[in-house]
């Protein structure tokens, strides 16, 4: 991840492929699983230049079953090929007992090949311990997630802050120990982001929502990002990979890709401007 | 369920099948997958007779891939036809926003065919409306967990009571309105299964951490059985599966699934004196 953001690269695409929305023309003939590993194949070729990493949310290749996992690895397998050094972040928010865990960090980091999953703290951090002792690999954890209701329970007042700061300082005060944490935080709370960052300093923050979820660029950009230590990964998921639902699916990705890739540069063009492109 | 409870049956065998602690004598020959299965057809030829649920926590399948998924769905179709009426509750602890939760729900619900599911509440109830709007189909709701470090988080006390009594009274007083809901309670802490208990009512509890997690049986009964209503679900999961290490691996999963059993229905018999075994 270091040499993408040495090169002010933060964009993240999310291979959020659900088979439903796949352009009519991408592999029509196929089966479900060769059409998302077809499509997927398309997306990464077209916009691997302006990512920083991608991400792979389990719950749309789980959804087409087993096939789906085959696939799901496939794409994997196809990034750290296609693209050598481009991490990538398979999204499972996995949160079970320890034991369990061993299972799964198994089952994300040997089995898929995941160089970063995002995982759920609810039971504790002595539940963590199977992802975090993986010193190579990364581990996002939930910190504030994006949707409408995240508050519910995440913005519960203790001891004068709330839960979700709790779990933040969890992970930059205890569970960091290996270098390999980051925290999950979503774009469409912007003062949340701010308080966030003020609270984990340069520990990585991983932001989803931006684009179809409604987060704004420049606000995540202006409250999350750290200048020189930059540390800040901003995930599009649908406002890319689905750009267009033609024909035209590959350039328009690329396009929307580009687009978000230039408005960040543009932006810490303005704010750093001792740093150029190289 | 209401059919296991009558008779009150309330034992759940969790069949976390991993892959290395598999009895050498089963399918020796066979890959991986084939194994599981087998494994899976032989528990649950020989422990139906006992069983109110079964519940398979996804992490064992994951671990080996996309043939584990296959291995799972595999399960779940055979527990369904070998024993129907049984419930499977697939452990799959899942949570994420409301858009990709629909996606697990597709993935538990129609591709594996989960009677019931576990999912994790931490983004809200708002999120949790693709489970809760299925109402022939269960959803377990993550209370409080059976971890030694679960009280991190959970125990935390917001307005005079713990984060977990908050979910908790979410279920019960909110998410419920398909009828559809239960929530999960470690066993290894009896006084906060006795409080949920009085909380949510005659809410079903699955109740994990019986046996190899050192939850006491009597004591999860007494804090959490509810005469005549029943709803409780108490789990066992390596100390049945893995009684034996040895060929006999058949006969000692029964005698341990009926051991149990028998502690339940003797239990039950002196505090219900009124209810017959038919």
């Amino acid at each position: 991840m270091r040499h993408q953001w040495d090169q002010r690269k933060l964009l993240c695409i999310g291979l959020d492929s659900d088979i439903r929305r796949l352009p009519a023309s991408c592999a029509p003939d196929k089966d479900a699983d060769q059409r998302l590993m077809h499509f997927n194949e398309d997306i990464v070729e077209a916009t691997y230049e302006f990512a920083a990493a991608y991400k792979l949310n389990t719950a749309f290749y789980e959804a087409i079953g087993s096939l789906g996992i085959k696939a799901l690895a496939y794409t994997v397998e196809l990034i750290q090929r296609r693209a050598p050094g481009i991490p990538v972040i398979v999204d499972a928010k996995r949160g079970d007992i320890g034991s369990t865990n061993e299972r799964y960090a198994i089952a994300l980091y040997e089995e898929l090949h995941a160089d970063a999953i995002t995982v759920n703290p609810c039971s504790g951090g002595e539940t963590l311990a199977p992802f975090l002792s993986r010193h190579e690999k990364g581990v996002f954890i939930l910190s504030r997630t994006s949707n409408p209701g995240a508050g519910e329970f995440q913005d519960l007042m203790i001891e004068g802050r709330p839960l979700y700061l709790h779990v933040a300082a969890s992970v930059a005060d205890r569970w960091n120990e290996g270098g390999n944490c980051g925290i999950v935080a979503g774009a469409t709370f912007g003062s949340e982001l701010r308080q966030l960052r003020t609270l984990v300093g340069n520990l990585p923050i991983l932001v989803p929502g931006i684009g179809s979820q409604g987060g704004d660029l420049l606000e995540v950009l202006s409250a999350g990002y750290v200048h020189e230590h930059v540390n800040l990964i901003v995930n599009a998921s649908r406002s890319i990979i689905f750009a267009s639902p033609g024909s035209d699916y590959r350039t328009a990705a690329r396009s929307a890709a580009e687009s978000i890739h230039d408005q960040i540069y543009s932006w810490i063009s303005k704010v750093e401007p001792g740093y150029k492109q190289s």
